[in-house]
């Protein structure tokens, strides 16, 4: 404990508060739009370490099977990248879907057993049995289980931070996931410096990061904070402040390079 | 006041709180090994906006003649980049010179009347006669005044870093310098911090940075929170922490470019 390396295995790449991963985001529409899109992004000079899919995007998210058939098409294209599957919920910022939280939990059951994705994002705003369900379907397929928290208006106090960060542990999260948005520069340093206090105290990975233009910094540097993965953009964005990836592996290695 | 624009003109650069100046020391020992460097430094890729002369290296301190005969030399080479003169204290890790407060300031005196240099710097650690005496002649001369705070042991309180911005600034300071070190990764924050708070109630431009490995991650970002000049290492480095132009330049260009 206390700032130690703290790391998950994923397929070939290892989560870790030592050594940062960047994660693209899939935002299309349809399964065709989904290959053309991860294709260009696997087709750029920076490769991600990490994809994530973005299904609350995809069009026939309430087909069951047209989800799972997505998956089995991306999978191969993939190779070793490691997939999460979110579907952000709409109150987190995620697109209007034409699921409830029932819906979302019986189409996360089938995408777990289905093998085809790696790490799952579900947010704590569920209830505690929904998450408690996800949680051990997903310990028993083997996939890894992010617990996050979005706030697209504030960054709240370090405690409450804090806090959120706790419940995703918890709560079993093999990974805690927080973005905040910054309402100034000082926003931006109380997300890094929560970020640190956070890492001396909780045992899994973090992935923290604070949004927006002032909060770009903080994907940025925030790996020198101790948060382990950080959103960039490949061909699309799907929060505000990612940028293209090339840039931020450029600052990345440089930053990492002199910051120790 | 409060994070507005304040910038002071040298020569064709505006040092200001909005645009960040990258500035590379020479320390070398003879004029010749100065020309050398300065020569070298003129070469690079990336071309800094400042120099500054470190004279506490200078092997001919003592003899005001060579110093001044050297600064005859450099002038024309630097064309219209601005030259800082600095001979750093030895309090503040300057390198041992044959020279008392009273010398030094003596051949301040003949340096500002030579007209060859654009900004000098000054510790605050100086009694406060020696330091009106600079800052009257300086004025009368047009060369600029940066009075200086170095910590290499630590990072003091925020209170005391805004005492010190503040001292600075009272004293009719045209610029305010301060380099603390870092014990963690959280006093770099604390740096970044105060500097934010100073912007805002201090009405001069400011140099912050936290120096070190830990420290370096200022002198890339530091502009963001008001920092407005960072040093950079062109031939040589003159404290510790500070990375080679082209990189500093290319993570503070994405930094910039994103970060509002």
């Amino acid at each position: 404990m206390g700032n130690t390396a703290i790391g998950i295995k994923v397929r070939n790449i290892t989560i870790s508060n030592e050594s940062p991963q960047v994660c693209v985001p899939l935002v299309s529409e349809t399964e065709e739009a989904l290959v053309a899109e991860l294709k260009n992004i696997l087709s750029r000079t920076s490769l991600p370490d990490l994809i994530e899919w973005r299904v609350d995007f995809f069009a026939d998210i309430q087909k069951t099977d047209s989800v799972l058939s997505c998956l089995k098409t991306l999978r191969p294209i993939l190779k070793e990248i490691p997939l999460i599957f979110t579907i952000r919920a709409e109150e987190e910022r995620g697109e209007i879907i034409p699921l409830n939280h029932q819906g979302k939990v019986e189409l996360l059951k089938r995408v777990i057993q289905s093998r085809d994705v790696d790490i799952l994002d579900f947010e704590l705003l569920h209830t505690e049995s929904f998450i408690k369900e996800i949680r051990e379907i997903s310990s028993e397929y083997g996939v890894k289980l992010i617990l996050s928290y979005h706030n697209f208006d504030e960054t709240p106090s370090t405690a409450f931070i804090l806090k959120k960060l706790h419940e995703s542990e918890s709560l079993g999260a093999d990974l805690a996931k927080l973005a905040v948005m910054p309402n100034d520069k000082a926003d931006v340093l109380k997300l890094l410096n929560a970020t640190l206090e956070a890492n001396a105290v909780i045992n899994i990975p973090l992935i923290t990061m604070s949004m927006g233009g002032y909060g770009s910094l903080s994907r940025m540097i925030g790996s020198i904070f101790g948060s382990a993965v950080t959103f960039a953009k490949g061909d699309n964005s799907s929060a505000p402040g990612q940028i293209p990836i090339e840039e931020l592996k450029a600052v990345m290695n440089i930053v990492d390079r002199h910051c120790k």
